[in-house]
């Protein structure tokens, strides 16, 4: 059996305004974290250990906010495509806090939150949702959340 | 002679609101737009050409609304690094939107406006500031702005 065949689909329509959906996890690696802080953000607590040991906020090599932002937009987008909900284009971010670090080997559950879903009502195949997204970590700390609007197919 | 000769240092006191500062150009290739997405944000539209030709808002294969949000913060910190000014750790992201597709190869232009900057009132070696960051393409368009917190190193 398939995924697509044990997992229950959702339509636009069915996107209610406080209801929560587990995400799911991601553990990011120590390489993807120095991947991606090299690429993107690389600031060298991100990138080394001795400065990160001499950060005052990080004491240790940790990941980038942006690298715990793009974790939760793609657990979002795996979640959304295993139940058959497609995104047309993304309009924005209201907001994005780190509350906390992110450690490499660190294992991140994401949940997601349905702030808005309303159709477009000039064009019937499609609709504009707010999505809260939240991050925690092994220890139940929240590290990141952001608010996020898309565009999506009806 | 090397850049730090050349370029005007700043401390975090010359950081004045309403002062804007060019960040400088950066060109996504279409390799980079294609391995960007396939990471993090992996959307049929931001990887395959015929998917993009299908989306209604793009028209053809663009980058993901977070590579240009990436390409903003990397202008950013590498404007910063070549002028002495050192970050501690991101609080933050007030918002993000996207105005207008980002294509590959398309030259995309940064601009950073210091919205707020004060030194912390408990640690005298730190401050907080938040930056209003936009970028332009080579039409002149406005293709993405966000307004970012930071605590700095004073």
């Amino acid at each position: 059996m398939s995924d697509q065949e044990t997992i229950a689909q959702l339509s636009f329509d069915d996107l209610k305004p406080g209801e929560q959906f587990k995400l799911g996890s991601y553990q990011p690696t120590r390489e993807e974290v120095i991947d991606f802080a090299s690429r993107y953000d690389p600031q060298p607590f991100h990138l080394d250990d001795a400065a990160a040991a001499a950060n005052p906020v990080f004491g240790r090599l940790s990941a980038s906010g942006w690298h715990s932002a793009m974790i939760m937009h793609l657990l979002s987008y795996r979640f959304w495509k295993a139940r058959g909900l497609r995104g047309i284009a993304g309009l924005g971010v209201d907001g994005i806090r780190w509350h906390a670090p992110v450690y490499p080997g660190d294992l991140l559950d994401g949940t997601i939150e349905v702030v808005e879903a309303r159709r477009s009502e000039s064009k019937a195949d499609r609709g504009i949702a707010k999505f809260r997204i939240t991050l925690r970590n092994q220890h139940g700390a929240q590290v990141a959340e952001m608010v996020t609007a898309a565009l999506m197919a009806v």
